[in-house]
């Protein structure tokens, strides 16, 4: 059986804020077969993951390109591949069969073809919704979880402040640390996101960025105006780090996948105990992605943001 | 017995690099005793410290001066207190007797009036110069060897790299840094102070900032310049700092205290051994402060700067 495997593309690189005209969309010819005792594997998407990191891997140019190599620059015209969930079609891999759902790294399209080396495992849902998987039990939620837990390391009755804490992992951040027993205040883009983080989410506290004019820079920026705008740098005042002896830690999620299991145990307990919720933003159809993506920019999310690609 | 007892003041509050203008010399009369049953302590000041920290408390307005209260503001035409090794000339307090050594916060002149709460140790010579207790057995050793062994917890064979490593505290860093067997670079602004550090302090390897274009600011800033011009501010590429998982850590000294005599028996064992060398830029006579003071944001010191006041 062949198909015509539909997917997005960048028409050339992006440097400051994405538009629509900036993707396009592509199509090609293929055959839902594998070669038996190759390793290839042909996976249907259902769900993908809009992060805005893959803004970074559109420059043409990024002082960030040689350390960013951990997710590799992106080519125009060529597959955007992305984190999602997916169901198997064909495949050569002994370790997949068809109708296995699976999550990892997918494309922005209609189907994933993966060959050589590649990122998948076995998905069970749980009996949670597809779509779980790509936000709160996937990529987002465990950043949220590792860095609050292992790299902040927090004690409880501490006072925790979230940046972008509407986004898809600023507000699990903030679900997290009120359950640990925290004080949490958070910083969001809109009265509509600052009235969600306190009556929806319980933030202790909330604040719009962009209405506060007597905060440091540092607390002021909404850390996602960076991905696009060199001049919105929230670059701490160093003598106030050693002042009031902060530290700043970056950290990449690579480093902590050895806690997954950790993550989705205390994670979906939460979620069965009604204790969290998933904040999400699908919308459906592989035509979306674009504006999808480009509202991450924008401010227009809530929570974690979902492409809904087809059904299972 | 009564002498005129002389100290440098500053005349108005010091924005930008402070200059020889800044400061004047006052005298008061004053008696060399004190009441008995008073807690009061006359010191003579024998040697003092400069350190580039003070002209923060010497600006009109600083966004820091809220978060900067471990060192109060200075006032104009006041003492300007400083760490120093003095000589005790009478004291009310039984922990204290004439002609005991002692170390602590005196001030910049001939002698330091202490009443209320103060902060003062007796001191054991060890058997070292007296301005060793004021540099790398004082505050400035304390300083590179906590932030050293208890901020950073270097291991061995690990790169470190140090800012201003000519200075007070980076040349110690480096020296630590080198006995505890790590590889060592540093930056200064000369290119003296580079073949110091390559040739008489072992580094590894060393460079003048001022003539390297290709690393980023980060990596270029001299620290000590942004004490006097905000317009230069190492501020960190916060993407940076995500993407390659770098901490930046700010401490202060008083959080270090606890370790005070694990340093110095280190730190005094390794000079006995010629492990370790004491780099002292010492000017003589209350006169010289101000230069000495001003010399710092010139670039001109290479070590710790002191001022000796008197013989003991």
């Amino acid at each position: 059986m062949e198909v015509s495997n539909n997917y997005i593309t960048m028409k050339g690189h992006i440097d400051g804020k994405p538009k629509e005209d900036d993707f396009g969309i592509k199509a090609s010819q293929l055959s839902l077969s594998v070669e038996p005792g190759s390793n290839h594997i042909i996976v249907k998407n259902l769900y993908v993951s809009i992060d805005p990191f893959q803004i970074n891997r559109m420059k043409s140019f990024s002082s960030l390109q040689e350390s960013a190599k951990f997710a590799p620059d992106l080519t125009p015209d060529k597959v955007i591949d992305a984190y999602g969930v997916g169901k198997v079609v064909a495949s050569g891999n002994t370790d997949f069969e068809k109708d296995d759902l699976v999550v990892g790294l997918l494309i922005w399209g209609e189907y994933s073809v993966l060959k050589g080396e590649y990122w998948l495992s076995k998905l069970d849902p749980m009996g949670f919704p597809l779509s779980y998987h790509v936000g709160i039990l996937g990529m987002s939620g465990l950043t949220a979880y590792s860095g609050f837990f292992e790299v902040c390391k927090p004690k409880k009755g501490e006072k925790v402040f979230v940046s972008a804490a509407s986004g898809s992992v600023g507000n699990l951040v903030g679900q997290y640390a009120k359950l640990f027993g925290c004080h949490v205040v958070g910083c969001a883009g809109s009265k509509e996101k600052v009235a969600f983080l306190k009556e929806k989410l319980g933030f202790d506290d909330a604040f719009n960025y962009k209405e506060v004019t007597d905060l440091k820079a540092t607390l002021k920026s909404g850390v996602i105006a960076e991905y696009t705008d060199a001049g919105k740098r929230a670059a701490p005042n160093m003598l106030d780090v050693v002042y009031k002896s902060i530290t700043i830690q970056g950290f990449l999620l690579g480093d902590y996948f050895h806690i997954f299991q950790d993550f989705v145990t205390t994670t979906s307990d939460h979620l069965r105990a009604g204790n969290m919720q998933a904040i999400e933003c699908i919308s459906t159809g592989l035509n979306s992605i674009p504006q999808a993506f480009i509202g991450l920019f924008r401010g227009d999310n809530i929570g974690k943001t979902i492409v809904k690609i087809a059904d299972e």
